[in-house]
This record gives C-alpha cells, sequence and structure tokens, in this order.
C-alpha cells in the first residue's frame, strides 16, 4: 500500500477503505508519512468530504491510536457531555452535579480553549486548589464516590488527532465537517462513556453560523456515536450572543455557582437543564419530559449546588476560595462600557465578545499563552434590552491596563435599533 | 499577508491575487513556507481549480522565479515546440530542422523523461559526442549559424516549478489541468520564444486519455500563452497507439533519421510537417496551407535532412556514429514477439508499450535510474495489420537479460480482432 494512492483516492472522490485510513493515519503517527502527504490528504478530504462510513472508520482508528478507556467498572449509566466550543458556555459546571444527582456517573476528560472559546479545564484549574490532572485510579474513585470527576484530556488521549488538528490548524482544514466530527467523536469514543450529549453551539460565536451547518454537524456525529453504539443525541444552542452574564475562568466559575444555588437563571439554567435532561433521559431510559423535571426538581432544590461542593472538595478545591465568590470580581482594572444612544440592544456579536475576552487575559491567542483567571466580561445589558445614554452595556475586568482599543472593538460588538427585538430560544433543536 | 489565509481562500473555492500567489510561491521558493502549507494549497488548487486568471498569474510568477531567457538578439522568428509526453514521439529531431530551413530560429530547452513518456535530452544525449549542456552564448551562437540548437534546461528554468513539481509528484496533484498549465507554460514563457506550438497528446499513452480532457488542456494553455503575447496553437496528436515504429533512444534516433532521408513516412511524418507547418504559418504570418506545402518540400528535398547533419555536427555530435543508424539496433539481447492468432490488431496500449520500454532499460522509474541506450522496441505488425500465428509483432533490444514477464506484459499490450479496425487520424485537433 502506498499513501500516493490513497491521497489520489481521496483527490478523485474515492472512498477510502478502513485498511487505507489505517495505513494512513498510523503511518502518520509512527512518523513514516511525512507532514506534506499527511496535509494534501486532509486538504483532499477537507474539499471532496467522507461518506459516513469514511468518517466512522476514521474515528474508531484515531480513537484507538491513543489510551482508550472502559469505564464499565463504574456501571452502565456513564455519561459525558460535549460542546462544540461557545462564549460564556459554563454548562459543564452545572449539568456535571445535576446528573450526578440522578445516578449518573460523570468520569470527564475536558480541553483547554484556544482563541474565542473558553474550555472547561481552564475554568476548573482557575479554582484554588482543584487538582485537574489526577491519577486514573484517583479519577475513577471520585467518580465512584461522589458520581462525577472531571479531569484534563491525557496526553496520549487520540495522538493521532492531536498531530492531525496541529496540523489541519495551519493548512486551513480544520473547517471541515468530517474531520471535526471525526475528531471529536474519537475523543468521545476513546473516552468511554455510554451516553454521550452534544452541544452543538450555533451562531456568531460558533463554528457553525447556520442552522443547517449545525444540523448537519449534529446528525453526522450522532450518526457516529450510535456506529460506536453509544446513546447519543445532540442539542443544537444559540450561540449569536454569549451563553450568560459572565465570560472569563473565575467569572464563569461565579455564575456557575449563583445558577447551582438558585440566585440567578435565565438561558443559561435553561440549556443546562435540557442539557441534563437529554443525558438522564437517554442513560436511564426514560421519556424526556420525566428527565427535565427530574433535573429541574435536582437544580432547584439545591441538590446539585451540593453535589458541586462535594466534586470540588474531592478534587482539592478551597471551598473558602469559592465561598467568596463575588471577589472573583476583583481585577485590578475594571472599565465600564457605556451605552452612547437611546434604543434597544439588537445583537451582540459573540466571536467579538469572545475576542475581547482573549484581549482582557482571559484565554489564549497561543497555546502557551499564560491565562489571567480574573479577567473577563460582565454584560449588564442584553439582547432585548432598552438603553440610553450613560447606561453601563458591560463591565470589562483585567489585571492589565485595558486599552482604548479593547473598549472600542467591545462597544462594537453591539448592535442597537429602535425596536425590541425578537428574542430566540436558547434551545434551537434536538437531535437523537 | 498569511499564508494560512491564501490555502483557505483556496480551499473555499475563492480567487487568489497575484499578490497571494506571489507571496505563496516566492515564500515556498525561499524556504519561509514549508512543504506541508504549499501541499495544501496544491491539493486545495486540484481540487478547486484556479480561473484564468489565476493560472496566468501563476504561469507568469513560476516564470519570472528563476532565469528568464530573451531572444530578442535571434531576431523575430524565434519558435518553440512543446510535447506533453508520448510513447515514440521523436518529432522535436524531424521538426527543429524543417523549421530551421524555413528562416525560424530554434533555441530550444528539452526535458529528460520520467516514467513511460521519453524526453528529447535523453534521446539527444543517446548520440555520441552530442552536447547537451551548453554555455548560454556558445547556444545562441549555434542558432544564430545554423538557425536550431537543442540544449537540456538549466538548473535555474523556472525554479519554482522544480519545487512544486516534486512536492505535487508525492502528494497525487500532478494530474490538475491548471497546474500543468501553468508548469509547461512558465517553462515556455521563461524560455523566450516568440511562437510555440504545443503537441498535446491524447489516448492511452497521455497524460489527456480522451479529447474532451486535450481539448480543455489546449485551450488553457493556448490562452495563457496569449495573455504573454506569444504566437501560441496546439495541435492535438493520436497516442492512442505508440507514434512510429520504433520506441527506445538510439531507435527513435535512427527512425527520425530515416524520416529525415525520406525512407520512412507515416504517421510520424504527418504530425512533423503539421507541427512544422503550424510553427511557420503564426511565425511567418502565412496561411497553414502554404506553410504546410513549405514544411512537405523541405523534408522531401532532403533539405531538413541536411539541417539535421549541420545541427548536430554543430552540437558536437560524431557524424560517422550517426551513419551508422543501422548499428543503433545492437543490443546485446534481441527478442522477437509472436502472433498467437490469426485476426487483425486492433489496439496497441501506447503506456503498456512505454513501460515495456523503461522494464528493458530505455527509460527511468527514478530520476537516478542509468539509461540503456539501445533498449527498446521496435513495432512490426501496427493497428490495422493482419496477423497469423507466428507472425512477429515487435522486437524488443536491451542489454540485459529480457525477462519472460516483460514479454508477456508487451504481448498483453496488443488487441486483436476479426475485423479491420477505423484507422484514427494522427493528427486529431488544431486549436489555435
Amino acid at each position: 500500500m502506498r499513501v500516493y494512492d490513497i491521497i489520489s483516492k481521496k483527490r478523485h472522490k474515492k472512498e477510502l477503505t478502513k485498511e487505507e485510513l489505517l495505513f494512513a493515519v498510523n503511518g502518520f503517527v509512527n512518523g513514516e508519512i511525512p507532514d506534506y502527504q499527511m496535509s494534501a490528504l486532509l486538504m483532499a478530504i477537507a474539499c471532496n468530504s467522507l461518506t459516513n462510513q469514511e468518517t466512522s472508520d476514521l474515528t474508531e482508528i484515531m480513537a484507538k491510536s491513543g489510551d482508550m478507556y472502559n469505564l464499565s467498572e463504574l456501571g452502565e449509566f456513564t455519561a459525558d457531555k460535549h460542546s462544540t466550543g461557545g462564549v460564556g458556555d459554563k454548562t459543564t459546571l452545572i449539568v456535571a452535579p445535576i446528573v450526578a444527582c440522578a445516578g449518573l456517573k460523570v468520569a470527564k476528560m475536558s480541553g483547554r480553549g484556544l482563541g474565542f472559546t473558553g474550555g472547561t479545564a481552564d475554568k476548573l484549574e482557575a479554582i484554588k486548589g482543584y487538582k485537574i490532572s489526577l491519577p486514573y485510579n484517583e479519577f475513577i474513585n471520585n467518580v465512584k464516590k461522589t458520581g462525577v470527576s472531571v479531569i484534563t484530556q491525557s496526553g496520549n488521549l487520540c495522538k493521532a488527532d492531536k498531530l492531525m488538528y496541529a496540523l489541519r490548524d495551519v493548512t486551513a482544514t480544520v473547517d471541515s465537517i468530517p474531520l471535526i466530527v471525526s475528531s471529536i467523536m474519537s475523543k468521545k469514543i476513546a473516552s468511554g462513556a455510554k451516553t454521550i450529549v452534544l452541544d452543538v453551539k450555533k451562531g456568531s460565536g460558533a463554528f457553525c453560523k447556520n442552522i443547517k451547518k449545525a444540523t448537519e454537524l449534529s446528525e453526522k456525529m450522532v450518526n457516529i456515536g450510535k456506529r460506536h453504539n453509544r446513546k447519543i443525541a445532540a442539542v443544537i444552542t444559540d450561540m449569536d450572543k454569549p451563553l450568560g452574564k459572565y465570560i472569563g475562568n473565575l467569572l464563569e466559575v461565579k455564575e456557575a455557582i449563583t445558577t447551582l444555588k438558585n440566585e440567578t437563571g435565565g438561558e443559561l439554567k435553561e440549556v443546562s437543564l435540557v442539557l441534563s435532561a437529554e443525558m438522564i433521559s437517554l442513560s436511564k431510559n426514560i421519556s424526556y419530559e420525566k428527565a427535565y423535571k427530574q433535573a429541574k426538581e435536582i437544580l432547584e432544590s439545591n441538590k446539585a449546588f451540593y453535589k458541586f461542593l462535594e466534586w470540588m472538595e474531592n478534587q482539592g478545591a478551597d471551598l473558602n476560595f469559592l465561598k467568596n465568590y463575588n471577589d472573583f470580581e476583583n481585577a485590578l482594572y475594571k472599565k465600564e462600557i457605556k451605552a452612547q444612544k437611546n434604543g434597544f440592544v439588537t445583537k451582540i456579536n459573540a466571536e467579538q465578545v469572545g475576542n475581547v475576552s482573549v484581549m482582557l487575559g482571559a484565554g489564549r491567542k497561543e497555546k502557551q499563552d499564560i491565562i489571567d483567571n480574573y479577567a473577563g466580561i460582565k454584560i449588564e445589558k442584553n439582547v432585548g434590552d432598552k438603553v440610553q445614554p450613560n447606561d453601563c452595556l458591560a463591565v470589562l475586568y483585567s489585571n492589565k491596563k485595558i486599552s482604548k482599543e479593547t473598549e472600542d472593538y467591545f462597544y462594537n460588538a453591539y448592535d442597537f435599533g429602535n425596536k425590541k427585538p425578537k428574542i430566540k430560544p436558547a434551545v434551537l433543536k434536538i437531535i437523537e
């Protein structure tokens, strides 16, 4: 077998066999196939796509290229969630304790953020004392004890995906649906949970800018999950504006806590409940309505909040630090962004807001960048709110001085109009 | 400017500006853009094609990446020909002296062969004494003196093409029409001749397997030539079977000589006359019919043969060696391939015949392979000939032992039938 012929086949829109995909991926991981041939193959895939069979095969090959976790010792109710990446998305911190209360086992490996989307691992790591890396046994024991543990991805999870992603990142092949599907699903398959719920973001702050693309991506991921005997669903949620009020690592931890304590609610609460309900419904084989009711009861009775504290304590977090979550707004520099006219907020561009959070220090431009845990944004006026000049739209937080350019760029993320805009629902579609 | 954005644009089927193409090509030539990014860009081009404007820009950028020859000191009748590569194609050896007799100036740089297609430089180099590399001044002086000189391509002609071709060769992007067009045309533009006639081969022994593809390639090359102020035409010729009777370096020199001496004729003579007529007609601005008549008169009066000898002598060839061209059949091993049944020859697969010539030592599998100048094939029974068992179909020549596999593989290049097949013309179409 020659990788040349494999590249040539895909360039000419022919279907690759599992053996051919295995040869290409393993050869690349072993260093026998050079970067320039793999990047040609990835571009041929990006241009000519993959069939469901090819995507399924590629997913399995990538999953098996590194450690495969078998969570069977945790029983049949292992469950995982994955978000395709958005701005202000702190749902894992709320969903994991809810479903753990319902008897699900969440042994979850989370990624770090890059660019304008945040990563759950970064938010958890911002919590004083939280051990984001744990030996496997301790990780599993934590789940056995409390039902939930979240650690960062081990270096050896989906080795092929790591290497292929690095190449895609510099060759403009990141935004290929089958490559996204196999990248996400290989990690989910390798992570071992029986139930998988995908939160597919749609809008200005997401990879999928429209519902068509979000639906296509969702359907393909659900298809691959089912081929690998997973109970799986995709929930398409709105990311035309940031999710919730806060963006930035500790600020998002604060909002997760106030939601768990039922002090705040809104779209963040609704998305968290829908994701929790899907996980419970699939895992426990009960109706969605029943599962939703259960999730709501768990959250509103503060059971989820106590489960969160149990999880945190188990994983070494300093509970005193968490108790003083109002201190999370104590960044050295704060800047109120004021409205300059009368009207309604009609849009908040989520990608632009995400970019501002990176400028403030809350995210990474490059992998090696260091994060300012206190940096971020509090949204005071959201889409649909009426404003008049000098009203505070939002507050920017940072431990470094906030430039006028950042302020102006943030202001431009807002659109205003004379009429109150129609508010879209937070959950757009569920695909099973 | 970032090469990432350039790759991304082409991946999303957008047109690249000249500045973007320049940035990518020059960055690659300078070593600032790594192989893996250039191979992704080449694959995106192969999948999503280039517009005529992009192809024209790319051609110019590639031409200017190395030495540019200005043949103006040779006057206004400089002319060049190019073949897209076939089996048994020795027309340059016949056409160059014909058009030189008509007053054209042929200062030609020829390539070497790779794979089943032969290269003119290899055929000339097989001639004892022939200097295939000449200092530029000597090359130009030869043309001034006799009207013709053919040397091998300088190492610095179209530097970008050399580097890009090496990458295309291992990433399955050789067979992309715009990349073929820019590769061929950049070399023709850099070589400086005012008139260019392209011999586009169509059939089993050519890149273009059908007339549609040959027409597309021809039209695009003619378009690019015109955009660069060249007088240009493409002649689509048949390569469903080898051209002429002989394949192999010295064997082809022999056939060129016998054609120039009017001892043999057929399709080789016809293709040579058409190519010559096109070159004369375009360069001298006379009708094709008049030019054809002139070419025929030059060839049939032996003027072209004497011009050939003059060219050879000027370039150091041993005329005694050439005189004894019957010795060119003196390879150590000869093997007659015999017909096994009654009937008509209906097909001779040119690619298979080309592959056999490589097996015999007449061509290169890899760039560093050494050529056996005496190796090759003489076709005794051609398409349309009636055969009966034990008739000699062809003779294989080599200085190494000829294996049974080679014989069988060669025999399989022949197809037989009960009815005399319709003979296609050698010249299929002319595109101006």
